[in-house]
């Protein structure tokens, strides 16, 4: 048994939805009472670290319903069933920026809410950036706008609460780290 | 009208649990079509850099039920209703490790899934520990085993994918800037 592990007794589906499932499983604990613990499963994520010739970095910024405003963040997107994130990362990246690329590098991956959800994201690095001649069609429910910033400039928007989300922050850290500027 | 904001024309409640709610809003896409969000409603949650005099950083490791895994992560915890998040970052502080603090400074917030969900993260940082005399008992349901980890330790269990969420992952940058080994 692993350490303060949760047995399930019993799994109840409440939703199943286009990208999110919700389960309520009764667990027993290793005390022995029981609890209910609120699941969301979710396909898994990608996110891309880009970063062109002249240092700038590439962002997104689009309509984050569930926050009810607009978040300036760095590509990403949702895994489709069965895709190896990597496929994932390089359509996200064309889909989103109008770029392309040969070469990701794979720099972490972590879940963003393990207190309730399985979500995980896997986070690329490319400074192989090639401009796509012609653009390549996204989701038809997705409205983005790209944006070219210096380190500096993204790090005044996270200041503004414009760049607001976790793996957007953590990639400003990292690329400090490198030592951009 | 925000930059391509997306009007609600229905909302459908479709849960509500313990800790999080699940609504499906029918929205009027920028283009004017409509789509679905699938949206979890979250209190939001704090988590606490906590570093010793010594240098060692504090974490909890505990079974993830959303993962079937412990992970090992900063101490964080659930807001209460309408409770001030640095409240509940003293009080998670205290519940999950033994110390308690005078100082937390806010170093950062951020939305932790912001294509679902409305968890917002504030992530305080503190190097004023003073240990508890007497333990504070914590939430029934939460099992938690204390680790006092160098920077280095902690980037190895990061390897290893002990260390494996993105508010922790976040901790270990900021860490890393701030000159820690």
């Amino acid at each position: 048994m692993r350490k303060f592990e949760e047995v399930t007794t019993e799994t109840r589906e409440i939703f199943k939805g286009k990208i999110i499932h919700l389960n309520v499983d009764t667990v027993t604990l290793p005390d022995g009472n029981t609890s209910k613990r609120e699941i969301i499963k979710h396909p898994g994520a990608v996110a891309v670290i880009a970063q062109k010739e002249d240092g700038k970095i590439i962002f997104v910024e689009q309509y984050r319903k569930a926050l009810e405003k607009s978040l300036v963040e760095i590509p990403a997107g949702k895994l489709e069933a069965g895709e190896d994130p990597i496929v994932t990362a390089k359509r996200e990246l064309e889909e989103e920026t109008g770029y392309t690329t040969n070469q990701l590098e794979l720099i972490n991956s972590f879940y963003t809410s393990p207190g309730f959800a399985d979500e995980l994201v896997n986070v690329y690095f490319t400074s192989q950036l090639i401009p796509l001649e012609e653009k390549v069609a996204g989701d038809d429910d997705e409205f983005v706008e790209l944006l070219e910033l210096t380190l500096g400039e993204a790090e005044k928007l996270e200041k503004e609460q414009r760049i607001h989300d976790a793996k957007t922050s953590y990639a400003l850290l990292y690329l400090k780290l490198r030592g951009l500027k």
